[in-house]
């Protein structure tokens, strides 16, 4: 099949790979052409317009600012050739997808959503969980590229919107697991007990699951990088309480969580791994609380 | 061995048989005698202080108030035979815990402390997680106890109240679980997302854990009972809240928590299981938003 | 002086017969034709950009939404006479005022930005409090329209923004009080104390000022109309969080707030009064609490 | 009149004087016997219990905990003259008041809870506010007292709780205040604003009142000393936090307070003013936002 590529960042070279050895024409636009250059077996696109001509077009861009730029401009998809189906691989707002959408229809084009649970490393092995949402149809079509890519397809509606928001909570769910992870290790080491010890209890017991696995060895190690940056979980449980407020939604947890993540973005630690919020703890420098009144009562 | 036993609640006849099956000879004393009715080969004991005099006391008295009541009391311990072995399996507090310390110490026997992982029916098939803490002499004595009844021990620290926080800490995160699991369902459901379908997604990916996946369940089902009642587990988020005080430690993840079950007690549901705090959305009655002013931006 | 009135609601019908009296020549357009029906005195335009013909343009319109349909079109500013000063009374973002000060810089006239404090009755009287930011020449020019209007004018930096910052962190504070006033006279009612005698005291004592007792009447009452809408007090808080959350930026205490608002006006309370979100409480039906656990350490 | 004093502390020490003026014979019982060594005309008691021999009792004692060691002690009140009225100043939870009652009761002498607004300065101008509860007759006939001390006697109800509740909820609606300012004054600030010129506005316009003032002024000065202690009044929001939840009762905005103000005990500021933890926010090293997603909608 000829797949164009729009946005080749680390996800992207994870990814083009498994396409070109199971026999696919990948053809791909960068806004920095230097990233692409050690991609083998790719012919590089002029424009974004040039991947719409193909059969199928995969982006990948950073963020809701990348697509409105790259994608909702009138001479990206104007001249779309029909038969194209597109897959949304990015975490956008669900407001954007909606957008997008809009946009796909006026030009006659499919629209898939279709973001991932996995970082590159997963991709790379084929193993991610691909969140697909948008026409059932458009979605068979494109099957047997999903099923290079994940070891599953999760098809979550044929709303486009329905994959961003799940991709978007599940972040979420992600943010208040590592908060829930930081508040009890640091109680459990305010009474002496070890955190190493804690989490390897919690995780081997009522939360044997890889997420808190994976944060909880972080907080543990107190090692933050490299893994998913925290500025851009913060710009994803943003995406949650925006999505939230738009549905007159309140999530108090979430606001909990937003708090400290900015806190922690705020001092300095945006380029670190996102666990690194978990231990925005203060010690106290002596050792007499000021303040035991529980006792009183 | 000579086993006594203080508080026959359901914990505690799911425990006794394996005690009994595995030849352990077992007294009881329960504060309601009737409950201790249905108790098979067990020999009643007056009073708890005739526990002290067998080589193991297991209690299992349900809070903090019970066990100052019914242990702290100068009859329940100030005649224990020296030999005798204490495994405290309440959930409470490290504050009484301390106090519990002191007063064995007084007494001259050894305290462990010892709360589970672990509802009546997983006790009952010797499946328990175990979180031990306290003389290792003393837990190595009743290993082959902990064996009957766990599948794994956990040994935590030396000092009774690691146990304490482990549990309390543990039993935080389970509640702030569902906090995220509430919070993920219900943003998912708002953008016409089948909750049953994102929370299979989630308790089959990212986690993919017991709690999780337990308490994710009754979510979709709207089946809040019977499990771990709301009413307790309230109790339990504040002895984690009051623990953190008194360390001057903020969790501002758990006060999100503890409001929201405080509000579901409040409206009656103490009763049910604690999960049921995780629905308490309000659905609009009409479906126009006041305020969609995420898009003023 | 030629004033060219843009948005005509409530409050700009408290104004315009203040300027009229005065001496002012005043024109106006609204979205609305109707709404301008009995302006008596006032000359109609026929769009926007006529208003940027006479000397000074007072803009009152609802929000970023409408101001951006309004006012940043192309036609609105593009014909302007250099001459003219435009006053912007909305409350509007930060972000979206940087985008009007570019939008005016292009068309080379001069932008003051000056929100009031004072509902349209004050206003009717001349005596709102208004906050005024942008070229201190500019403001000097326009300085007697601001004595007719309100009985001080605050000058707060020569930054439009600042001025919307201003407005919008002094509603946030507004919300944050009547949360407080909420919060404590519900705790002080399930104490038995009347909740009017304990407002009276915390209004004739430590906060005797106009905004807590104004909404400290409303909550003893129980009656919420007509006001300030919940609605428009929600949009406004979340002004006030997202021009933090553009400024790396944490404001728990405004999440806290902004949560239980998001609540009401999501049962439906949206055109109330604001002050009704600080009634959100539930009433236990039956009066045994479940959970007095404080009394347990 | 013969009034026993129980707690010269610094506002025993502000009322005592008054007292003494108008005529009244005063002893007085202190823990530590060196800080009564400056009042003069004061004879010194050996025990609380030889205060209760007058016709009047008035306990200044720290706390609960103060309280419960030196008045819930049998010796205290057992030889109580039946016709003596205590008036317990403290503020203290509701829960003791409760226990106090009862003892009082037993006792069967009068109790009068009569917590104050106004810090020693103020006392010692007589101009305190007085929140008073108990027995109408009692406090009828301690009135001439009052009026000593007070500018005006506030009546809250026939049981003492109610005093106690309406202190504490008092003093929890001052740490609002104070957090709402904090951040109100902090986004000013972000955005190029004068804390000065800002809080003079608030101060002035819809907050004009004696708490947002005083706390204003220390925002805006950054001096925090010297004042009400953060310790204390991290504890007061304590006992209102304990106090809501034995009524089921959450209390989010005061959640995030307290959270905020056990962080700045945490990092050694107890001590200070307790205004000083407002001040409590993150300043970025480097300028470049790293999350401004508000703008991606």
């Amino acid at each position: 099949m000829n797949i164009g590529f729009i946005g080749t960042g680390s996800m992207g070279k994870a990814i083009i790979p498994l396409l070109i050895k199971a026999g696919h024409h990948v053809s791909a636009w960068n806004r920095s052409r230097e990233a692409m250059a050690d991609l083998e077996g790719v012919r590089p696109l002029e424009s974004p317009a040039a991947a719409f001509q193909e059969a199928v077009v995969i982006s990948l861009l950073a963020d809701d600012r990348a697509v409105r730029e790259v994608l909702l401009s009138p001479q990206a998809l104007g001249k779309a050739d029909k038969r194209c189906i597109h897959i949304v691989m990015s975490t956008l707002s669900p407001l954007l997808m909606k957008a997008l959408q809009t946009a796909h229809h006026d030009a006659g084009i499919a629209l898939i959503a279709a973001p991932v649970f996995g970082v590159p490393a997963v991709a790379a092995r084929g193993e991610l969980n691909i969140l697909a949402a948008g026409s059932q149809a458009a979605i068979a079509t494109v099957q047997p590229i999903f099923d290079l890519l994940g070891k599953k397809t999760w098809f979550l509606g044929d709303q486009p919107d329905q994959a961003c928001i799940a991709k978007i909570a599940g972040n979420m769910m992600i943010t208040q697991a590592i908060q829930s992870l930081g508040e009890a290790s640091v109680l459990a080491e305010r009474y002496g007990l070890s955190p190493a010890v804690f989490i390897e209890l919690m995780t081997q017991t009522l939360f044997a699951s890889p997420s808190y696995q994976r944060y909880g060895q972080n907080i543990v190690a107190g090692t933050f990088e490299p893994g998913f940056k925290l500025s851009l979980g913060l710009k994803d449980i943003n995406l949650a309480i925006d999505a939230a407020r738009l549905k007159d939604l309140a999530l108090p947890a979430a606001d909990a969580v937003r708090s400290k993540m900015t806190a922690a973005v705020a001092r300095g630690l945006g380029n670190k791994d996102w666990s690194v919020f978990a231990t925005e703890t203060v010690t106290r420098s002596d050792e007499q609380p000021f303040t035991a009144t529980v006792m009183d009562v």
